[in-house]
């Protein structure tokens, strides 16, 4: 799968990365110190560059002004979705600015809707939106699994394997109904027919068997 | 304005409280450990104790089982809902697990969706959300201000006073238009005339004119 590394300047877990990895990587604006931090240069460095401080001497760079429409993390998300990767995974994308937090969630939105798949991954927990579809996790998964409607109604949404099940329901954005299930150590299985759904999981992306 | 402040287990901004304040007080499940470190006792003790790890002795307490539908913030909100308060403060929301803080987020478009007003109060910042409403904010409001739509499209969108202003615009949950504007020393407002909005701004209640 053609994959894409999208790292920003939020919390960022430096083990879970490396060079020889198969993959295109762009850092946004200070994702670029995020990223260097840990002995890996960007493919790409797409940015405002005012969170860093500085434009980088850097060959392949995509400046942009400062008052613009679009977050730095929404531009190299744009910019991996037109050159078709995949797999979009987003790091250094939570843990800073609760509002940029925010916006880094809603881009997995965006990007499920345009059937490519994304995850942000952060130190202890990974997220992912679904729009129509499902995700499979290994019986390895363990600990808090929670799923949400950030959005329109999701609808027909099925959990099976986890602690609390859910056979074809309705999640809203008004209320919080699946915070807080948990993993059972057996495959478990977490679908919506009709809608997009955020569905935030304890653990590493290694559980989640839907790649 | 009858107010209920309701306060649970996340960051805690301990100098935003103090017991002369005319409300009914509610600590959520370890927000009893957040309230009584301030030196305040609360009203109302609601939660299933898993995360306090005990059930303190308590004239006024409603215990629920550790297996429920529900999060320790939204029976508590749900209580202040029944209880028919106008402004619901809730503190002690945000910062612990991710899962938790969006939960709580969603909270905010709940209470509005029932013509109630509701907060979250966070050491930095505030957030709020409005149905088919307005916020109208004072020229002291400074720094940041973010909208977001979480949950169905939020239609006829304006921001007024604000660096980017947007008139009748369209906001959905696909895309972080509306993140990281600011604030000009000028009276400001941000309206929606149909659907919720949520509003995060950085510093205090206190400039916000529509309470």
């Amino acid at each position: 799968m053609k994959t894409c590394r999208i790292v920003g300047a939020g919390d960022f877990c430096t083990t879970s990365l490396n060079r020889n990895e198969d993959s295109f990587f762009i850092a946004a604006d200070k994702g670029f110190k995020n990223l260097t931090d840990c002995g890996i240069l960007p493919d790409l460095l797409v940015g405002d560059f005012d969170s860093l401080g500085f434009v980088p001497e850097f060959p392949n760079i995509l400046k942009y002004p400062v008052e613009k429409d679009k977050t730095d993390m929404q531009l190299a998300v744009e910019y991996a979705l037109e050159k078709d990767f995949d797999l979009i995974l987003m790091y250094g994308a939570l843990g800073g600015r609760l509002d940029h937090s925010l916006s880094n969630l809603l881009l997995l939105n965006y990007i499920s809707k345009q059937g490519k798949k994304g995850f942000i991954i952060s130190e202890d927990f990974v997220v992912s939106a679904i729009t129509d579809g499902e995700l499979i996790f290994s019986d390895k998964a363990q600990g808090v699994i929670s799923v949400f409607a950030l959005g329109e109604k999701a609808e027909h949404v099925t959990l099976r394997g986890l602690k609390y099940t859910l056979d074809d329901a309705l999640l809203t954005a008004d209320s919080p109904l699946g915070v807080s299930n948990e993993f059972l150590g057996q495959k478990a299985s977490v679908s919506v027919k009709n809608g997009t759904l955020t569905v935030l999981w304890f653990g590493s992306l290694d559980n989640c068997l839907s790649l």
